[in-house]
């Protein structure tokens, strides 16, 4: 890929206030690096100094965050609130001058049921008592029968001690993965890899569990935040019900069944309705001297149901559809197009992608640069 | 109140690792003070410091805490945990040989029941949709309907503001007390003072609201926790259903009530059942030389709900419990009585300590020094 001059401005729009940090000490001293090293011509200099100072003022993209997170709320992929939110984008782009499509893809449809737990028995257990468990339903998960769901637990830390137990001991029962996101790594700047080593359980584990025979999967909730909050997401469909357990919940139960036995009643509840029609939200500014070649900045419009999707992902929204206000509001005009695309569905089908690389694949040879924001909205470090 | 050597036993013991701490910095220079500045026998020297090391090396106070929050689980007043946890802390002071008495109290029973709410009409809200609404009922609640009730919000963030907006425009509507925690003096080391000025609208905005004609009232959750986990508690009954809204859900409702009309339905079912017969434990290591003479170190054995109460308070219980477990270990008899008091009820009516001075009204003048441990089991920072 030949050096792009677009990407210098996406640069400084999609990090708004990168210019007003400090960086961080380097380990070894080095000359003082000069504000803009690349090369670019004084005239674009000039509008990417400009281009800084706007956004750095502007708080457009807060303002669109906020309709999107407060009036619209909670958007996951075939919901009302997800097709409200394509068409608010998609006017805002209009409002803009962009030359905006409401793109149609085949997404999920995936609605959260009820979702609760008790424990039934377990050692020490006070006459006429049980726990309540928290616990969040995952997407690949099974319903329970109505009236839910009771059997053992099992807990174990890896897919090999799952093996070690075999069928024997694993069929009709509850298995949990109860494996702990590695906090020290996220704390020395990996989080993205602590999440990776927790996260395969939340995909996989159910698949595994079920093919041992057990009646329902529970991982431990994977994240950093010890509250009793626990955290949803994607998981590969396994046929049967499986949910994440808030971190302490995981460790009652861990803890319990290292003195007895522990039986669940279990109850979850979710849908898996037929695919529904969501769109991708596209919108072009049209290049000056190559049109015809795009460059994407993107985010996804689409969230999970327990938040409102503020930093996953509206803020990869808003941060492209600031992307496009800017260089409108201070007339300038890229010389390649700028596209801004509000994904659907990157949550738990990718029907979104999967229809864009459908439509648009003649114009792939077009596609100079690309960018998706989904790693949240905070202190931009790097590029 | 005379110099009571009794007391330098209850610092050791109830601090376990006040000793191994660092002090904070002082703000003025001071020459270091002494190890042991107060005046003791040498006996009681060796006495305490005996105290001292088996208390950091002792795992007692940990193995109750875990038998309490996860073998029993939460232990509201009234309710069969409760009683399963009086049952087994006498059990256990019996076991070290001291004189136990499960002493009868009327508590209250008060029963959580469903507790759900959804904004139906606010500025932007997409077809066909509402928003959940993140809360906790507090105790002097009273029920809605099975069926959920349905107003309008009316915002307020002082008591000032309703007595300003008076009758006509609170009757018929949901009051939102929107009253942040102030972080900043928590930080400060002021979190009691923070939590205080919070608090006086969990306890008293109810009332406050009900005066007025409002159909419910709404806090926002008192405390430092910005996650969506909203702290319940006590409250005044105000013959109208009472809540807290964890903080972003109170912002939500806040921001969107400022852009135009806000409607929430909100169903709240506790129950407050009839007075019930709870147990405050009161376990007695009779005194060498003044038997009459009562020396108390407490904590409260009942626990909301929502939690398994272990900092609130089983942290107090198990470090009372662990007085008493040391001096029997290392063999050290103390002059006065030591009594361990587990108190039933502190949380909701205070059933435990109003039957207390009632049966121990006359031994009152004897009791000559008393600690109830209930502000967590954190850093030890004074005496």
């Amino acid at each position: 890929m030949k050096p792009l001059t677009p990407i210098c401005a996406l640069l400084l729009s999609a990090s708004f206030a990168a210019w007003s940090q400090t960086p961080p000490p380097k380990p070894q001293a080095a000359p003082p690096a000069p504000a803009f090293s690349y090369s670019c011509s004084k005239e674009l200099r000039d509008q990417l100094l400009a281009v800084r100072d706007a956004a750095l003022a502007s708080d457009y993209a807060w303002h669109q965050l906020e309709h999107l997170t407060e009036n619209i709320g909670p958007r996951p992929a075939g919901s009302p609130q997800a097709q409200a939110a394509a068409e608010y984008v998609a006017a805002e782009m209009r409002k803009l001058g962009l030359d905006v499509r409401l793109e149609p893809a085949q997404v999920t449809h995936w609605v959260r049921g009820e979702e609760k737990a008790e424990l039934v028995e377990y050692p020490g257990q006070a006459p006429e008592t049980t726990q309540r468990i928290v616990l969040a339903t995952i997407s690949g998960s099974s319903a329970t029968p109505a009236e839910g769901t009771t059997a053992e637990v099992v807990v174990l830390h890896n897919f090999e001690e799952l093996t070690a137990l075999g069928r024997e001991k694993v069929a009709g029962k509850i298995v949990l993965f109860n494996v702990p996101y590695d906090e020290r790594k996220a704390l020395a700047g990996m989080a993205f890899e602590a999440y990776g080593e927790a996260v395969v359980y939340r995909g996989r584990g159910a698949k595994a569990a079920a093919e041992l025979g057990a009646v329902a999967s529970l991982i431990r909730s994977v994240g950093g935040a010890d509250y009793r909050l626990p955290h949803t997401g994607y998981s590969v469909p396994a046929g049967i019900p499986a949910a994440a357990l808030a971190a302490e919940d995981a460790d009652l139960v861990e803890h319990l069944a290292a003195q007895g036995r522990v039986r669940m009643h279990l109850t979850l509840t979710p849908q898996s309705l037929p695919d529904a029609t969501g769109y991708n939200v596209v919108a072009d500014l049209k290049g000056s001297e190559h049109p015809e070649q795009i460059v994407v900045v993107s985010g996804h419009l689409d969230s999970w149901d327990l938040g409102r999707g503020a930093i996953d992902d509206g803020a990869g929204v808003v941060i492209s559809m600031a992307t496009a206000e800017l260089l409108q509001r201070l007339h300038i005009r890229p010389r390649r197009t700028l596209r801004v695309i509000a994904w659907m569905d990157e949550e738990n089908g990718g029907g979104g992608n999967k229809a864009y690389a459908k439509t648009h694949a003649a114009e792939f040879p077009n596609h100079i640069a690309a960018i998706e924001s989904d790693a949240g909205a905070g202190h931009p470090l790097g590029f």
